[in-house]
Parts: structure tokens; sequence; C-alpha cells
């Protein structure tokens, strides 16, 4: 089966090619200092700007490092590899320096986010698991970002798990959720681990498991007296929503608040006046509407812009599968080898060499330079995060998820627009004297 | 940091609403057997057909069910949950009866892939568990018989894990496109936990590393003479071609074979042709041609119907993000409880209330029925898996493999059109007597 793979086996969640051209690096010590950088060729479709995310699970890789015997046995399974270098990938631990963009920092193509300087064998070989671990994470923060700009202000609350592509996934995507400003997730497991507050409302399979839906909301109501949120779109809406009104003013009179109604179908503009009409007529002025079902940010645009009485939003599918833009084409590349400049001619593929930085200026334009280089005017989006193969800094949900919030309000109107466009739409960071020579 | 969750853990990996839920059943004794199905209420764009995959993952799940210690204490840190309610959870174990479409078999839009029937707090718990494992496996199958169908028996290798969705996701997606067809995975765990092949080739790093693009070549031959696979566009693709011609040349001399080149920009039609000719040339008729980079359905076939001399593909983004289709529109919902029929109305979300069976005729229609229904000159898709909570039948991947083999190939010639077409394109089950009734 597709066990749940132990701490120990992580380093082996790589391409084969990496271990086969580790073992021609051993063989020929080609041990040297080797640069590369992780950054986004184009923005992908409907992105003006991306949000830095998942730095905290690279760093762990890369400071827990380390072939045991089980991973050891499983490279030996293969018949490929020379047992002499088994027994040297078990000594291989990544001893190297990393500078990132800060998590939470907005960030554009061609820029890395991620600047690796380690011996060749061991920046070369975590190539496959860091793009793995930090894509996905950017990918759904940069789409968190904009329901957030859509929502203006209401809540965002990620609903993605059950659509989610697998475990890690569901946690990455709640956690990058939070980083980008969502008020929480409904996702058990990443609120109790991250410390992330818990959403939750009831599904329809609830109130159709009772004879009739205020059976269902008088139990559940008695259940949670002040935190339940009614769903009340199982059979006709507009009497789910007095009904809803009925056990609500019920727990009013007994000193409890009803603390909100979900509607997750129909025409949500109208039926959110519906039910604020309804709620405000029973006295439940304090009963939020929270709305749900295949939002993404232009629907809740749509719907902020509509004026509709909507507190809060349950975004899922659209959010935790970043449906638009599933994969950014992140790519992690040798820049400097052995002091040497590197770079590749590939068509449409070509890549600028030598170790560089990212400069912010204060108007908020880019400018990439060579590391050696110093931008006047700007500062530097680089931090050093390891030093020698361990951690310098600590990444915290919480400062990243300020950092964004500072950051995409930071952002000219142009950026923040939530317009489709099509892919590449974004700014590129201007070339420094160096890398334009 | 978003850590690599223990497996105590996993039951957390659902939403905050089937606790409150579970809390409020568990209070009120409603512990009656429940039937849910888990479908998928349209097919996603671009798809005729879907290939059932990741029932092995759901089984495991539901037999090991259990709340521990440590899972209990999270939930107690959330103070919502009643103590009493707590100490009972300890006690939930999965005692109830699943059917499923075997793992392979293709099936369509409102047929429940599984069928879940326990005593009403099991059934509805497991909801979001289920989706999160089965949806992902279920569409990456899907996309990869297409390519699989577009190759048309050249070999097509998952090249997905650096843009997949996390470390699960990665997993998940080698094991979904070897059950659909695919010739292995470039992904190291996958290869070795699942007994897929492995393949690997080079990096343009690799090449880079070195001064000159043959002592690349020359390097790698020299560490796997038989099984290298030289990648040629780094710099100049014809140039490299020749020098990877050279390197298999001297390597003939020396009785070893140059097992193949790998294109991975530029007109891959084209440029086969050209490496074909050059490779011919050099007396190398066995090195075989590998093409890569944003390969998809489409490009596979227009590859293959250009003729041009192709022997493989790598397929990575497209495949393991689902690129076109990245969420199935799949659902769990109550069909029955205590005995009676449940349905649901909400606008555009009707559910068909009673425990279903899927029966498919010789001629590959498929018929929607009641599960105490006999449609004669058919036979029913959904089969026992697990009894009274232990798993009734082992799930091999194999044995799932040659099963979609079959199930794709007798499908339909306009089933296994790869044009593109809209969402909600392929057929629905006619719904038997009883379910038109």
């Amino acid at each position: 089966m597709t066990r749940w793979p132990a701490e120990e086996e992580l380093p082996l969640l790589t391409d084969l090619y990496q271990l086969t051209m580790l073992q021609s690096y051993w063989r020929r010590g080609m041990n040297e200092p080797a640069t590369f950088e992780l950054f986004v060729r184009h923005l992908p479709l409907n992105r003006r700007f991306l949000v830095a995310c998942g730095l905290e699970d690279a760093i762990a890789f890369l400071e827990a490092l380390r072939f045991t015997d089980v991973a050891i046995d499983r490279l030996r399974s293969l018949q490929r590899f020379d047992d002499e270098f088994l027994r040297w990938l078990e000594t291989l631990r990544f001893t190297g320096d990393v500078w990132a963009i800060p998590e939470g920092e907005v960030f554009f193509a061609d820029e890395p986010m991620l600047r690796v300087t380690a011996p060749l064998p061991q920046a070369q070989f975590v190539e496959t698991f860091l793009l793995n671990t930090m894509l996905y994470p950017c990918g759904v923060a940069s789409k968190a970002a904009r329901v957030v700009i859509a929502a203006a202000g209401r809540d965002v609350v990620d609903f993605s798990t059950r659509r989610d592509h697998g475990v890690d996934a569901a946690l990455k995507a709640a956690r990058a959720a939070w980083v980008s400003g969502c008020a929480g997730t409904s996702n058990v497991l990443a609120a109790t681990t991250l410390g992330i507050p818990a959403f939750g409302t009831m599904a329809h399979s609830y109130v159709m498991a009772f004879d009739r839906e205020e059976d269902a909301f008088r139990a559940y109501v008695e259940e949670f007296p002040d935190r339940s949120v009614l769903l009340v779109d199982t059979y006709d809406t507009e009497e789910g929503l007095r009904r809803a009104a009925t056990v609500g003013k019920e727990m009013a009179e007994r000193g409890h608040r009803l603390l909100g109604v979900r509607l997750d179908s129909g025409d949500l503009i109208s039926l959110s006046r519906i039910a604020r009409r309804i709620l405000d007529e029973a006295g439940l002025r304090d009963t939020t509407i929270f709305v749900s079902g295949d939002l993404n940010e232009w629907r809740v645009e749509e719907i902020v812009a509509s004026g509709a009485p909507v507190d809060g939003f349950g975004v899922g599918t659209e959010l935790g599968v970043v449906a638009d833009a599933p994969a950014l084409p992140g790519v992690y590349k040798l820049v400097e080898y052995s002091g040497r400049s590197r770079a590749k001619r590939s068509t449409a593929k070509q890549t600028l060499g030598g170790r560089k930085q990212v400069w912010r200026r204060d108007n908020g334009s880019d400018v990439l330079a060579l590391d050696e280089e110093w931008i006047e005017g700007a500062h530097p989006l680089l931090e050093p995060v390891m030093t020698k193969g361990r951690a310098t800094r600590r990444v915290m949900a919480e400062v990243s998820r300020a950092r964004c919030a500072s950051a995409v309000a930071g952002l000219p109107a142009e950026l923040r627009d939530l317009a489709p466009c099509p892919a590449d739409s974004g700014p590129r960071p201007e070339l420094s004297p160096a890398l334009k020579g």
C-alpha cells in the first residue's frame, strides 16, 4: 500500500537521477561549492505577484538530511548503486548555506526565493524535495492572498481538506492559507498542529439524518449553544432560514446566541439578503451569515461588491488545488560551481549565471543583481536562513502572516487587481548593471 | 512547523464539523446503520471516463481507525468537546461494510465508487479522509490513462515529483500513474515502496558542472555503462546529440550500449528525427530517444501522430497536478439512515436516495440501480471490500494495472477519444426502474 512514509524515508522522496548523479560526483571527487537558485520562470495564469511560503519545511528537511540503514537498504534494492558509494551516502549531511526570501514576502518571476550554496553533491541532491515542499505552499499562499484581498476584511476559511492532493497537501494548504491572511481552517490536524483557529459548521448529512430539519437544528444548538452555525440549504433554503431563526430565537430566550447560518448553494447574493432580513426580523442581528460552495477570488469579489450581507467565506477546492494554476513553473538551477558562473542555453529555458540577490526599491520595483553588487536606494530581500547546515532563523507562521499582510497591503493597486490575466503578466525585476553586461 | 504527521494523528485529518456532529450523534444515541456513497457529480473538463484508484489507502485508514491519547489530547485542546464524548471516542472503531468499484476499473459520473454502511457516527466521520485519499489518485489515474492511450505503446514515465502537492501527493501520483499503465516513475521512494520500476536520466546541472558537455557524458556513461540516458539540450541540441553519439560509439567499442538520449526543450518532433539520424549514422540503432518538457496527452498524441522516432515520454507537471482538472467534483452523501432512503434537494446539488449498485451491460453501458434490484444482461461493479470493519479483499497495484489496461482497451472509441471536451461530456448511467419511479 501507499504506506505513510517514516521520517527516515524522506530522503528517498527524490528523483532517481539525483542519486545517480551523486554517485558520479562522489566517484570523481566533484565536491567544490555549488550554488543553486530556486525561482519561478514566469508568473502563472491570473497572478500578478506570488507569496513566499514553505521555507520551514525546506529548512527542516535540510537540517535532518541523513540516509539511515533503512534508506540505504532501499537504494541497494535498486541494484544500480556502488556499495562503496552507499556507505559514503550514510555520511552525507547538509552542511551548506541557505538564503531565502522571508516567508510571507511577495516576489515575482526570475527572483530566487531560495539560494543554496553547498558542496555540489549536497546542493544538487536536495533539488527534488525542495521544489516539492516549497512550490505548492507558494501556490496556495499566492491564491489565498487574492481571496483575502477580495474578501475585504471578511473572514476567509480554508475548507479544502477533502479535495486537496493527499494528507500532506491538506496540512500545507491550511498553513499557507493562514500565512496569507485566512482566518483559519476546518482541518483539525492542521489547526491542532499549527495552532491555527479551527472552524466548523455542519454537513447536509447531519440534517438528513433527522426526520425534520428543525430537529437537526435544535439538536445541534443544544450541543454547542454558542458556537452553532446552521446549514440551511439541505431542502428549501428560505424554509431552512426560517427554521434557523426560530431556533435562534429560542436560544436567545435561554441567554444563548446563534452564531451563524451557512448558505452552500443557490444565488448566494440574494439568499444572503433574505437570510439577513429573516434573522433581523427574529431579532438575531448578531447571527452571522457564512457562505460556501465553489468560491474563488472572483466570486468573493462579486459578492462583496454587491453589498450582500455576508460575514465570511468558506473556500475549498479552488484554494486547495489552486485550480487555475495548480503548478508554479518553479525550477532549481545551478548558477555557480567551483567559483565559476554557470548558465544553460536550452531553447526558451535559458538561465542567468552567477549567485544573485533581489533588491527592492522603496517604490516597490525590484532589481536582480549579482551577490557582490550593491543597489542604492533599495534593500535586499534574500536573508541568510542556514549557515553551515544549521538553521539561523526560525520561521514562524504568525510572523510570516504579519509580513504577508503588510507586503500585500503595500503592493501597487495594479498588482492587487484581481481581474483574470494571462500567464507572465506580473513585473520582472530589472537587471543590475553586472547582469545586463 | 508542518511536521510530518504520525500514523496516530491521521484520524485528525478531518473537518472539525465531523467531530462536532459526532458528539451530537453520540449524545442522542443516533447509532443506527447509515449508508454513504462516494461519487463524482460530473466528469471534469476533458474527461470521458474516470479510473477508480486509491482504494487501498481508504481501506487501510478504516481498518486502523482509532483515536489514541495523542489524538484525544489534541481534541481536548480545542476546548469544544465534552470529556465524556472524548472518552467514548477512544472506543470508536470502524465496524462497517464497504463496497467499491475495483481499482483500475473505469467509471462515470453519478456512479458510487465507494459505498460505506456503518453505524451513523462511523460512516459520517470518515467522509473527509476518504475524499482526500481517493479523489486525487482517481484524478491522476484518469489523466494518466489518457496519456498512455496517446503514447500508443511507447513508455510513459511519471516525472511529476517536484511539482506534486507535497510528499503524499508524489507517492500517490506515482502509484496511480502505474495503475493506469505508465512504465514507472522517477520517484525513488515510490519505486522502492511500491515495487514500481525506477527511471532516471541526468539533469542540466550535471552537464553544467563539467567544463565541457562531452566530459559530462563520458563521466556518466563510465559510471552507468549500460543504463545511461544522456540529456543533450543543455547548450546546442544538435551539438549535444553529436557528442552523445561520439560517446555512444566509444561505449559500443567497449562492448556497452548507450541506452538513450533525452530531449527536454525545443521542437521535439524535428529534434527527435535529427537525433535518430545522428544516432543511426553512428551505428547506435539501439539507443532510444526519450522526450520530456511540458508534455500532456495532446502533445504526446501529436508527437506519435507525426511519426517522430520517440521511444518514451517523461510526463511531469500536467500529470501530477492533473493540470486541466486538478480536483474531481467528488462527494460523499448520506443515502440511507435507519432503513430509510435519504436525499438532499439543494439547488443544483440534489442527490438520489437509497443504497445503490452500478451494473455494466455487455455493451459497456451502465445502469444505476437500488441494491435490491437485479439487472438482466449486466454485471455489478461494486464488490464487497470490507465486512464488519475487516478488509475482505487485498488491493494489489499489479492486479489494478491489468484491470485498467483491459477496461480502457474495452472502452468504445468515442470514450477513448482524447480531443478536449467540456466538463460533463461523458456518459451517465441509465436509471433503473426503481430509481426512475
